[in-house]
Protein backbone atom coordinates (compact mmCIF):
# COMPACT_ATOMS: atom_id res chain seq x y z
CA UNK A 1 0.00 0.00 0.00
CA UNK A 2 1.47 3.61 -0.88
CA UNK A 3 1.62 5.92 1.63
CA UNK A 4 -0.70 8.27 2.74
CA UNK A 5 0.54 11.95 2.96
CA UNK A 6 -0.54 15.13 4.68
CA UNK A 7 0.56 18.41 4.39
CA UNK A 8 2.15 20.72 7.53
CA UNK A 9 3.41 24.57 7.84
CA UNK A 10 5.72 25.53 10.44
CA UNK A 11 4.43 28.30 12.26
CA UNK A 12 5.86 30.32 15.42
CA UNK A 13 3.78 28.18 17.97
CA UNK A 14 5.76 25.11 16.53
CA UNK A 15 9.44 26.61 17.05
CA UNK A 16 11.84 26.90 20.13
CA UNK A 17 14.27 29.25 21.06
CA UNK A 18 16.85 27.26 18.73
CA UNK A 19 15.00 28.38 15.78
CA UNK A 20 14.08 24.86 14.86
CA UNK A 21 10.92 22.53 15.37
CA UNK A 22 10.67 21.74 19.45
CA UNK A 23 11.29 17.58 19.12
CA UNK A 24 7.93 17.44 20.98
CA UNK A 25 5.94 19.29 18.13
CA UNK A 26 6.37 16.79 15.19
CA UNK A 27 4.75 14.32 17.11
CA UNK A 28 1.52 16.42 16.54
CA UNK A 29 2.15 16.15 12.49
CA UNK A 30 2.47 12.46 12.58
CA UNK A 31 -1.19 12.79 14.75
CA UNK A 32 -2.48 15.18 11.94
CA UNK A 33 -1.94 13.05 9.22
CA UNK A 34 -2.97 9.56 11.10
CA UNK A 35 -6.00 11.82 11.69
CA UNK A 36 -6.80 12.31 8.29
CA UNK A 37 -5.29 9.28 6.76
CA UNK A 38 -8.77 7.51 9.14
CA UNK A 39 -10.53 10.21 7.76
CA UNK A 40 -10.18 9.55 4.49
CA UNK A 41 -11.51 6.32 4.83
CA UNK A 42 -15.12 8.29 5.90
CA UNK A 43 -14.39 8.31 9.67
CA UNK A 44 -13.70 10.82 12.49
CA UNK A 45 -12.62 9.85 15.66
CA UNK A 46 -15.65 11.86 17.44
CA UNK A 47 -17.96 9.48 15.55
CA UNK A 48 -16.10 6.16 16.12
CA UNK A 49 -15.92 7.40 20.10
CA UNK A 50 -19.71 7.26 19.92
CA UNK A 51 -19.85 4.30 17.49
CA UNK A 52 -19.19 1.54 17.87
CA UNK A 53 -17.43 3.29 21.22
CA UNK A 54 -13.64 3.32 20.45
CA UNK A 55 -10.37 5.02 20.72
CA UNK A 56 -6.75 4.70 19.48
CA UNK A 57 -4.12 5.23 22.03
CA UNK A 58 -0.08 5.53 21.49
CA UNK A 59 1.45 2.26 22.99
CA UNK A 60 4.91 2.71 21.60
CA UNK A 61 6.97 5.31 19.15
CA UNK A 62 10.38 5.37 17.82
CA UNK A 63 11.68 8.44 15.85
CA UNK A 64 14.79 9.34 14.78
CA UNK A 65 15.72 13.34 13.98
CA UNK A 66 17.82 13.78 10.57
CA UNK A 67 17.33 17.54 10.10
CA UNK A 68 15.78 20.33 11.85
CA UNK A 69 12.23 21.62 10.39
CA UNK A 70 12.00 25.43 10.65
CA UNK A 71 9.75 28.52 10.48
CA UNK A 72 7.54 28.50 7.57
CA UNK A 73 8.83 25.26 6.02
CA UNK A 74 6.31 23.13 4.43
CA UNK A 75 6.02 20.11 5.06
CA UNK A 76 4.67 16.62 3.71
CA UNK A 77 3.77 13.95 6.41
CA UNK A 78 3.22 10.40 5.45
CA UNK A 79 1.75 7.55 7.12
CA UNK A 80 1.72 3.67 6.09
CA UNK A 81 -0.14 1.84 8.65
CA UNK A 82 0.02 -2.29 9.16
CA UNK A 83 -2.00 -5.22 10.77
CA UNK A 84 -0.57 -5.80 14.39
CA UNK A 85 -2.57 -8.49 15.18
CA UNK A 86 -6.06 -7.99 15.61
CA UNK A 87 -6.21 -4.62 17.78
CA UNK A 88 -3.26 -2.28 17.10
CA UNK A 89 -1.55 -0.98 13.82
CA UNK A 90 1.94 0.20 13.40
CA UNK A 91 2.55 3.30 11.67
CA UNK A 92 5.60 3.99 9.39
CA UNK A 93 5.75 7.77 9.42
CA UNK A 94 8.24 10.14 7.60
CA UNK A 95 8.19 14.29 7.09
CA UNK A 96 9.77 15.45 4.23
CA UNK A 97 10.26 19.26 3.65
CA UNK A 98 9.33 20.77 0.43
CA UNK A 99 9.55 24.05 0.45
CA UNK A 100 10.06 26.50 2.83
CA UNK A 101 13.20 29.09 3.75
CA UNK A 102 15.93 28.24 3.30
CA UNK A 103 14.64 27.44 -0.25
CA UNK A 104 15.35 23.81 -1.18
CA UNK A 105 17.54 22.45 -2.88
CA UNK A 106 14.87 20.57 -5.72
CA UNK A 107 14.05 17.72 -4.27
CA UNK A 108 12.63 17.29 -0.75
CA UNK A 109 14.56 16.16 2.67
CA UNK A 110 13.98 13.44 4.48
CA UNK A 111 13.97 15.15 8.48
CA UNK A 112 12.03 12.55 10.35
CA UNK A 113 11.33 8.80 10.78
CA UNK A 114 9.43 7.32 12.86
CA UNK A 115 7.32 4.29 13.80
CA UNK A 116 4.01 4.74 16.22
CA UNK A 117 1.87 1.68 17.31
CA UNK A 118 -1.50 2.54 18.16
CA UNK A 119 -3.64 0.62 19.78
CA UNK A 120 -7.79 0.28 19.65
CA UNK A 121 -9.25 0.61 22.86
CA UNK A 122 -12.91 0.87 24.24
CA UNK A 123 -13.53 4.53 25.06
CA UNK A 124 -14.95 4.22 28.39
CA UNK A 125 -12.61 1.36 30.13
CA UNK A 126 -9.77 1.88 27.92
CA UNK A 127 -9.35 -1.85 27.57
CA UNK A 128 -8.01 -3.16 24.39
CA UNK A 129 -10.77 -3.93 21.77
CA UNK A 130 -10.67 -5.88 18.12
CA UNK A 131 -10.12 -2.98 15.40
CA UNK A 132 -13.27 -2.21 13.49
CA UNK A 133 -14.01 -4.28 10.39
CA UNK A 134 -13.17 -1.06 7.81
CA UNK A 135 -9.95 -1.32 9.26
CA UNK A 136 -9.05 -4.73 9.44
CA UNK A 137 -10.14 -4.49 5.34
CA UNK A 138 -8.63 -1.33 4.44
CA UNK A 139 -4.80 -2.11 6.36
CA UNK A 140 -2.49 -4.78 5.06
CA UNK A 141 -1.35 -7.46 7.58
CA UNK B 1 -11.32 46.10 3.56
CA UNK B 2 -12.89 42.44 3.97
CA UNK B 3 -11.09 40.24 6.42
CA UNK B 4 -8.89 37.77 5.27
CA UNK B 5 -9.89 33.95 5.93
CA UNK B 6 -7.84 31.00 6.95
CA UNK B 7 -9.08 27.49 7.86
CA UNK B 8 -7.77 25.48 10.94
CA UNK B 9 -9.04 22.09 11.59
CA UNK B 10 -8.98 20.84 15.60
CA UNK B 11 -6.96 18.11 16.39
CA UNK B 12 -6.43 15.86 18.95
CA UNK B 13 -2.97 18.38 20.06
CA UNK B 14 -5.54 21.32 20.42
CA UNK B 15 -8.00 19.85 22.87
CA UNK B 16 -7.78 19.64 26.59
CA UNK B 17 -9.53 17.38 29.09
CA UNK B 18 -12.59 18.80 28.91
CA UNK B 19 -13.49 17.50 25.14
CA UNK B 20 -13.26 21.39 24.28
CA UNK B 21 -10.07 23.50 22.68
CA UNK B 22 -7.58 24.71 25.78
CA UNK B 23 -8.48 28.63 25.79
CA UNK B 24 -4.15 29.45 24.83
CA UNK B 25 -4.62 27.22 21.94
CA UNK B 26 -7.14 29.40 20.18
CA UNK B 27 -4.29 31.98 20.53
CA UNK B 28 -1.98 29.81 17.67
CA UNK B 29 -4.93 29.91 15.55
CA UNK B 30 -5.08 33.84 15.46
CA UNK B 31 -1.48 33.66 14.59
CA UNK B 32 -1.45 31.24 11.49
CA UNK B 33 -4.09 33.79 10.24
CA UNK B 34 -2.40 36.65 10.81
CA UNK B 35 1.33 34.88 9.06
CA UNK B 36 -0.74 33.63 6.09
CA UNK B 37 -2.36 37.18 5.59
CA UNK B 38 1.55 38.04 5.35
CA UNK B 39 2.20 35.48 2.82
CA UNK B 40 -0.99 36.42 1.00
CA UNK B 41 1.04 39.95 0.50
CA UNK B 42 4.40 37.62 -0.40
CA UNK B 43 6.55 37.80 2.60
CA UNK B 44 7.58 35.12 4.98
CA UNK B 45 8.56 36.40 8.38
CA UNK B 46 11.46 34.61 7.97
CA UNK B 47 12.88 36.41 5.06
CA UNK B 48 11.37 39.83 6.62
CA UNK B 49 13.69 39.04 9.92
CA UNK B 50 16.59 38.95 7.26
CA UNK B 51 15.43 41.80 5.13
CA UNK B 52 14.96 44.11 6.56
CA UNK B 53 15.65 42.61 9.67
CA UNK B 54 11.99 43.33 11.29
CA UNK B 55 10.07 41.18 13.61
CA UNK B 56 6.04 40.93 14.96
CA UNK B 57 5.57 40.64 18.46
CA UNK B 58 2.23 40.69 20.21
CA UNK B 59 2.16 44.17 22.91
CA UNK B 60 -1.31 43.30 24.16
CA UNK B 61 -4.74 41.36 23.30
CA UNK B 62 -8.18 40.41 24.46
CA UNK B 63 -10.16 37.82 23.78
CA UNK B 64 -13.78 36.71 24.07
CA UNK B 65 -14.73 33.13 24.76
CA UNK B 66 -18.18 32.68 23.01
CA UNK B 67 -18.46 29.01 22.13
CA UNK B 68 -16.26 26.18 22.36
CA UNK B 69 -14.37 24.36 19.60
CA UNK B 70 -14.42 20.34 19.27
CA UNK B 71 -12.06 17.77 18.31
CA UNK B 72 -12.70 17.50 14.09
CA UNK B 73 -14.43 20.98 13.87
CA UNK B 74 -13.55 23.09 10.88
CA UNK B 75 -12.96 26.49 11.51
CA UNK B 76 -12.53 29.70 9.78
CA UNK B 77 -10.12 32.16 10.90
CA UNK B 78 -10.61 35.79 10.29
CA UNK B 79 -7.94 38.88 10.12
CA UNK B 80 -8.88 42.39 9.85
CA UNK B 81 -5.60 44.74 10.16
CA UNK B 82 -5.51 48.07 10.62
CA UNK B 83 -3.10 50.71 11.47
CA UNK B 84 -2.38 52.05 14.51
CA UNK B 85 0.12 54.88 14.17
CA UNK B 86 3.55 53.83 12.01
CA UNK B 87 4.76 50.88 13.80
CA UNK B 88 2.09 48.77 15.33
CA UNK B 89 -1.54 46.99 13.43
CA UNK B 90 -4.64 46.44 15.33
CA UNK B 91 -5.92 43.28 13.84
CA UNK B 92 -9.41 42.61 14.48
CA UNK B 93 -9.82 38.28 14.26
CA UNK B 94 -13.17 35.92 14.72
CA UNK B 95 -13.11 32.37 14.55
CA UNK B 96 -16.42 30.06 13.25
CA UNK B 97 -16.94 27.14 13.23
CA UNK B 98 -17.82 25.81 9.75
CA UNK B 99 -18.20 22.11 9.92
CA UNK B 100 -17.01 18.94 12.09
CA UNK B 101 -19.18 17.37 14.81
CA UNK B 102 -21.99 18.18 16.12
CA UNK B 103 -22.89 19.02 12.50
CA UNK B 104 -23.52 22.83 11.90
CA UNK B 105 -26.92 23.69 11.58
CA UNK B 106 -25.96 25.27 8.32
CA UNK B 107 -24.52 28.73 8.61
CA UNK B 108 -21.09 29.30 10.55
CA UNK B 109 -21.08 29.81 14.32
CA UNK B 110 -18.89 32.60 15.93
CA UNK B 111 -16.52 30.91 18.67
CA UNK B 112 -14.57 33.76 19.70
CA UNK B 113 -13.42 37.67 18.42
CA UNK B 114 -10.25 39.07 19.68
CA UNK B 115 -8.28 42.03 19.24
CA UNK B 116 -4.56 41.76 18.62
CA UNK B 117 -2.24 44.52 18.54
CA UNK B 118 1.19 43.64 17.26
CA UNK B 119 4.35 46.10 16.52
CA UNK B 120 6.89 46.16 14.24
CA UNK B 121 10.58 45.80 16.01
CA UNK B 122 14.27 45.45 14.78
CA UNK B 123 14.86 41.90 14.87
CA UNK B 124 18.15 42.31 16.85
CA UNK B 125 17.74 44.91 19.53
CA UNK B 126 13.77 44.61 19.71
CA UNK B 127 12.96 48.61 19.44
CA UNK B 128 10.05 49.50 17.89
CA UNK B 129 10.61 50.23 13.92
CA UNK B 130 8.67 51.80 10.99
CA UNK B 131 6.50 49.20 9.51
CA UNK B 132 7.90 48.89 6.31
CA UNK B 133 6.20 50.55 3.30
CA UNK B 134 4.26 47.35 1.86
CA UNK B 135 2.63 47.13 4.87
CA UNK B 136 2.12 50.83 5.26
CA UNK B 137 0.19 50.94 1.36
CA UNK B 138 -1.73 47.50 1.79
CA UNK B 139 -3.46 48.71 5.34
CA UNK B 140 -6.19 51.09 6.50
CA UNK B 141 -5.46 53.49 8.73
CA UNK C 1 -6.64 39.63 49.99
CA UNK C 2 -2.99 39.88 48.66
CA UNK C 3 -2.35 37.97 45.92
CA UNK C 4 -1.67 34.20 45.48
CA UNK C 5 1.66 33.60 43.98
CA UNK C 6 3.24 30.72 41.86
CA UNK C 7 6.51 29.84 40.39
CA UNK C 8 6.96 28.73 36.87
CA UNK C 9 10.15 27.74 35.40
CA UNK C 10 10.91 28.67 31.42
CA UNK C 11 11.84 25.52 29.74
CA UNK C 12 12.29 24.79 25.80
CA UNK C 13 9.02 23.71 25.45
CA UNK C 14 7.95 27.74 25.98
CA UNK C 15 9.95 29.40 23.58
CA UNK C 16 9.49 30.10 20.09
CA UNK C 17 12.07 30.74 17.29
CA UNK C 18 12.47 34.16 18.71
CA UNK C 19 13.97 33.08 21.57
CA UNK C 20 11.43 34.39 23.92
CA UNK C 21 8.24 32.69 25.48
CA UNK C 22 5.82 32.32 22.63
CA UNK C 23 2.83 34.77 23.45
CA UNK C 24 -0.12 31.75 24.09
CA UNK C 25 1.97 30.13 26.40
CA UNK C 26 1.76 32.90 29.05
CA UNK C 27 -1.63 31.80 29.44
CA UNK C 28 -0.69 28.44 30.18
CA UNK C 29 1.37 29.96 33.45
CA UNK C 30 -1.44 31.84 34.38
CA UNK C 31 -3.80 29.04 34.45
CA UNK C 32 -1.49 27.02 36.41
CA UNK C 33 -1.47 30.24 39.33
CA UNK C 34 -5.50 29.73 39.01
CA UNK C 35 -4.94 26.10 39.32
CA UNK C 36 -2.81 26.00 42.53
CA UNK C 37 -4.86 29.15 44.05
CA UNK C 38 -7.64 26.62 44.28
CA UNK C 39 -5.71 23.63 45.39
CA UNK C 40 -4.43 25.75 48.59
CA UNK C 41 -7.95 26.16 49.26
CA UNK C 42 -8.58 22.00 49.42
CA UNK C 43 -10.03 21.75 46.12
CA UNK C 44 -8.77 19.46 42.42
CA UNK C 45 -10.44 20.58 39.17
CA UNK C 46 -10.98 16.49 39.15
CA UNK C 47 -12.70 16.50 42.13
CA UNK C 48 -15.32 19.15 41.57
CA UNK C 49 -16.09 17.94 38.24
CA UNK C 50 -17.11 14.68 40.39
CA UNK C 51 -18.97 16.90 43.42
CA UNK C 52 -20.74 18.90 43.08
CA UNK C 53 -20.16 18.32 39.17
CA UNK C 54 -18.41 21.82 38.46
CA UNK C 55 -15.85 22.95 35.55
CA UNK C 56 -14.51 26.24 35.49
CA UNK C 57 -14.24 27.97 31.98
CA UNK C 58 -12.63 31.39 30.75
CA UNK C 59 -15.34 34.06 29.60
CA UNK C 60 -13.12 36.35 28.28
CA UNK C 61 -9.09 37.75 28.81
CA UNK C 62 -7.09 41.05 28.23
CA UNK C 63 -3.40 40.61 28.36
CA UNK C 64 -0.68 43.32 28.27
CA UNK C 65 2.88 41.89 27.12
CA UNK C 66 5.29 44.02 28.84
CA UNK C 67 8.65 42.32 28.34
CA UNK C 68 9.77 39.23 27.13
CA UNK C 69 10.67 35.76 29.48
CA UNK C 70 13.53 33.64 28.06
CA UNK C 71 14.85 30.60 28.49
CA UNK C 72 15.66 29.63 31.74
CA UNK C 73 13.88 32.50 33.58
CA UNK C 74 12.49 31.76 36.90
CA UNK C 75 8.56 33.55 37.08
CA UNK C 76 6.10 34.40 39.82
CA UNK C 77 2.66 34.71 38.76
CA UNK C 78 0.41 36.11 40.91
CA UNK C 79 -3.52 35.96 41.13
CA UNK C 80 -5.91 38.21 42.96
CA UNK C 81 -10.05 36.40 42.08
CA UNK C 82 -12.97 38.69 43.01
CA UNK C 83 -16.61 37.83 42.66
CA UNK C 84 -18.50 38.48 40.20
CA UNK C 85 -22.09 37.76 40.25
CA UNK C 86 -22.22 34.60 41.52
CA UNK C 87 -21.38 32.49 39.24
CA UNK C 88 -17.87 33.95 38.06
CA UNK C 89 -14.45 35.41 39.23
CA UNK C 90 -12.43 38.18 37.69
CA UNK C 91 -8.93 37.40 38.19
CA UNK C 92 -6.22 39.91 38.38
CA UNK C 93 -2.79 38.26 37.38
CA UNK C 94 0.96 39.14 37.03
CA UNK C 95 4.13 37.60 35.49
CA UNK C 96 7.47 38.71 37.17
CA UNK C 97 10.63 37.79 36.78
CA UNK C 98 13.25 36.88 39.42
CA UNK C 99 15.94 35.56 37.97
CA UNK C 100 17.40 33.16 35.26
CA UNK C 101 19.82 34.47 32.35
CA UNK C 102 20.51 36.99 32.13
CA UNK C 103 20.92 37.62 35.70
CA UNK C 104 18.17 40.21 37.13
CA UNK C 105 19.18 43.62 38.59
CA UNK C 106 17.72 42.94 42.20
CA UNK C 107 14.01 43.00 42.11
CA UNK C 108 11.44 41.21 39.97
CA UNK C 109 10.15 42.82 36.67
CA UNK C 110 6.92 42.97 35.33
CA UNK C 111 6.51 41.54 32.30
CA UNK C 112 2.72 40.51 31.84
CA UNK C 113 0.10 41.54 33.32
CA UNK C 114 -3.96 39.89 32.58
CA UNK C 115 -7.41 40.12 33.74
CA UNK C 116 -9.16 36.55 33.37
CA UNK C 117 -12.86 36.07 33.72
CA UNK C 118 -14.17 32.69 34.91
CA UNK C 119 -17.02 30.94 34.80
CA UNK C 120 -18.44 28.16 36.77
CA UNK C 121 -20.33 25.92 34.72
CA UNK C 122 -22.18 22.88 34.91
CA UNK C 123 -19.73 19.74 34.20
CA UNK C 124 -22.05 18.03 31.57
CA UNK C 125 -24.40 20.65 30.13
CA UNK C 126 -21.95 23.56 30.68
CA UNK C 127 -24.61 25.82 31.82
CA UNK C 128 -24.18 28.78 34.48
CA UNK C 129 -23.46 27.24 37.61
CA UNK C 130 -23.59 29.45 41.30
CA UNK C 131 -20.42 29.17 42.43
CA UNK C 132 -19.90 26.91 45.03
CA UNK C 133 -19.92 28.30 48.95
CA UNK C 134 -16.26 27.90 49.81
CA UNK C 135 -14.96 30.24 47.23
CA UNK C 136 -18.31 32.41 47.65
CA UNK C 137 -16.88 32.87 51.54
CA UNK C 138 -13.00 32.79 50.27
CA UNK C 139 -13.02 35.55 47.46
CA UNK C 140 -13.73 39.67 47.94
CA UNK C 141 -17.04 40.65 46.02
CA UNK D 1 24.74 6.40 39.01
CA UNK D 2 21.65 6.81 40.45
CA UNK D 3 18.77 8.73 38.87
CA UNK D 4 18.35 12.18 39.01
CA UNK D 5 14.75 12.86 39.67
CA UNK D 6 12.01 16.08 39.10
CA UNK D 7 8.32 16.39 39.53
CA UNK D 8 5.98 17.98 37.40
CA UNK D 9 2.20 18.42 37.85
CA UNK D 10 -0.74 17.77 35.45
CA UNK D 11 -2.23 20.56 34.31
CA UNK D 12 -5.16 21.41 31.90
CA UNK D 13 -2.61 22.72 29.67
CA UNK D 14 -1.00 18.85 29.05
CA UNK D 15 -4.20 16.78 28.92
CA UNK D 16 -6.54 16.04 25.77
CA UNK D 17 -9.97 15.72 24.69
CA UNK D 18 -9.36 11.97 25.94
CA UNK D 19 -9.29 13.51 29.49
CA UNK D 20 -5.38 12.01 29.72
CA UNK D 21 -1.90 13.55 29.20
CA UNK D 22 -1.64 14.08 25.00
CA UNK D 23 1.21 11.63 23.64
CA UNK D 24 3.39 14.85 22.68
CA UNK D 25 3.18 16.58 25.87
CA UNK D 26 5.12 13.67 27.74
CA UNK D 27 8.25 14.24 26.01
CA UNK D 28 8.14 17.83 27.54
CA UNK D 29 8.08 16.95 30.76
CA UNK D 30 11.12 14.36 30.15
CA UNK D 31 12.68 17.68 28.55
CA UNK D 32 12.17 19.31 32.03
CA UNK D 33 14.28 16.61 33.82
CA UNK D 34 17.15 16.83 31.30
CA UNK D 35 17.33 20.29 31.77
CA UNK D 36 17.14 20.37 35.23
CA UNK D 37 19.90 17.15 35.87
CA UNK D 38 21.95 19.85 34.03
CA UNK D 39 21.32 22.76 35.64
CA UNK D 40 22.01 20.85 39.24
CA UNK D 41 25.57 20.42 37.86
CA UNK D 42 25.54 24.45 37.83
CA UNK D 43 24.82 24.62 33.80
CA UNK D 44 22.00 26.55 32.46
CA UNK D 45 21.52 25.82 28.57
CA UNK D 46 21.41 29.82 28.04
CA UNK D 47 24.99 30.05 29.41
CA UNK D 48 26.49 27.22 27.49
CA UNK D 49 24.83 28.02 24.43
CA UNK D 50 27.13 31.27 24.63
CA UNK D 51 30.35 29.52 26.66
CA UNK D 52 31.55 27.34 25.08
CA UNK D 53 29.05 27.65 22.38
CA UNK D 54 27.33 24.51 22.22
CA UNK D 55 23.53 23.57 22.37
CA UNK D 56 22.16 19.75 22.82
CA UNK D 57 19.95 18.44 20.63
CA UNK D 58 17.73 15.30 20.46
CA UNK D 59 19.13 12.61 17.74
CA UNK D 60 16.44 9.70 18.62
CA UNK D 61 13.95 8.33 20.84
CA UNK D 62 12.14 5.56 21.57
CA UNK D 63 8.79 5.97 23.91
CA UNK D 64 6.97 3.03 25.77
CA UNK D 65 3.23 4.65 27.19
CA UNK D 66 2.42 1.85 30.32
CA UNK D 67 -0.50 3.90 31.77
CA UNK D 68 -1.57 7.45 31.29
CA UNK D 69 -1.58 10.39 33.55
CA UNK D 70 -4.36 12.55 34.24
CA UNK D 71 -4.95 15.94 35.29
CA UNK D 72 -3.88 16.54 38.46
CA UNK D 73 -1.53 13.79 38.75
CA UNK D 74 1.84 14.49 40.46
CA UNK D 75 4.73 12.56 38.80
CA UNK D 76 7.82 12.33 39.39
CA UNK D 77 10.06 11.99 36.02
CA UNK D 78 13.59 9.94 36.22
CA UNK D 79 16.89 11.01 33.93
CA UNK D 80 19.73 8.99 34.41
CA UNK D 81 22.74 9.63 31.83
CA UNK D 82 25.36 7.91 30.15
CA UNK D 83 28.36 8.74 27.38
CA UNK D 84 28.01 7.52 24.29
CA UNK D 85 31.21 7.91 22.68
CA UNK D 86 32.47 11.55 23.14
CA UNK D 87 29.86 14.24 21.82
CA UNK D 88 26.30 12.45 22.76
CA UNK D 89 24.31 11.36 25.59
CA UNK D 90 21.71 8.01 26.01
CA UNK D 91 19.14 9.55 28.67
CA UNK D 92 17.04 6.27 30.65
CA UNK D 93 14.24 8.11 31.34
CA UNK D 94 11.13 7.19 33.74
CA UNK D 95 7.92 8.75 34.56
CA UNK D 96 5.77 7.59 37.78
CA UNK D 97 2.75 8.66 39.53
CA UNK D 98 3.19 9.62 42.98
CA UNK D 99 -0.18 10.88 43.85
CA UNK D 100 -2.98 12.77 42.20
CA UNK D 101 -6.42 11.66 41.32
CA UNK D 102 -7.85 8.68 41.41
CA UNK D 103 -5.89 8.27 44.43
CA UNK D 104 -2.55 5.97 44.11
CA UNK D 105 -2.56 2.39 46.04
CA UNK D 106 0.48 3.54 47.83
CA UNK D 107 3.29 3.23 45.83
CA UNK D 108 4.19 4.92 42.47
CA UNK D 109 3.11 3.97 39.64
CA UNK D 110 5.00 3.51 36.17
CA UNK D 111 3.62 5.79 33.22
CA UNK D 112 6.12 5.74 30.72
CA UNK D 113 9.89 4.69 30.32
CA UNK D 114 11.81 6.29 27.43
CA UNK D 115 15.49 6.29 26.09
CA UNK D 116 16.58 9.16 24.75
CA UNK D 117 19.67 10.00 22.81
CA UNK D 118 21.09 13.52 22.58
CA UNK D 119 23.97 14.88 20.92
CA UNK D 120 25.82 17.95 21.68
CA UNK D 121 26.47 20.12 18.52
CA UNK D 122 28.16 23.45 17.60
CA UNK D 123 25.73 26.52 18.44
CA UNK D 124 26.39 27.96 15.24
CA UNK D 125 27.06 25.51 12.82
CA UNK D 126 24.83 23.17 14.87
CA UNK D 127 27.93 20.62 13.51
CA UNK D 128 28.44 17.67 16.47
CA UNK D 129 30.68 19.00 18.73
CA UNK D 130 32.83 17.07 21.69
CA UNK D 131 30.85 17.24 25.06
CA UNK D 132 32.40 20.17 27.93
CA UNK D 133 34.83 18.06 30.67
CA UNK D 134 32.25 18.79 33.33
CA UNK D 135 30.02 16.05 31.49
CA UNK D 136 32.54 13.95 30.41
CA UNK D 137 34.05 13.35 34.23
CA UNK D 138 30.02 13.69 35.66
CA UNK D 139 28.67 10.86 33.66
CA UNK D 140 29.29 6.89 33.46
CA UNK D 141 30.63 5.63 30.18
Amino acid sequence: MSAFVWPARVYWEDTDGGAVVYYANYLRYLERARTEWLRARGHSQQQLARDPGILFTVVSLSVNYRAPARLDDQLQVSCRPRLRGAASLDFVQQIHRVGGAPPPGGSAQLLLDAQVRVACVDATSLRPQRLPAFLLEAVDG
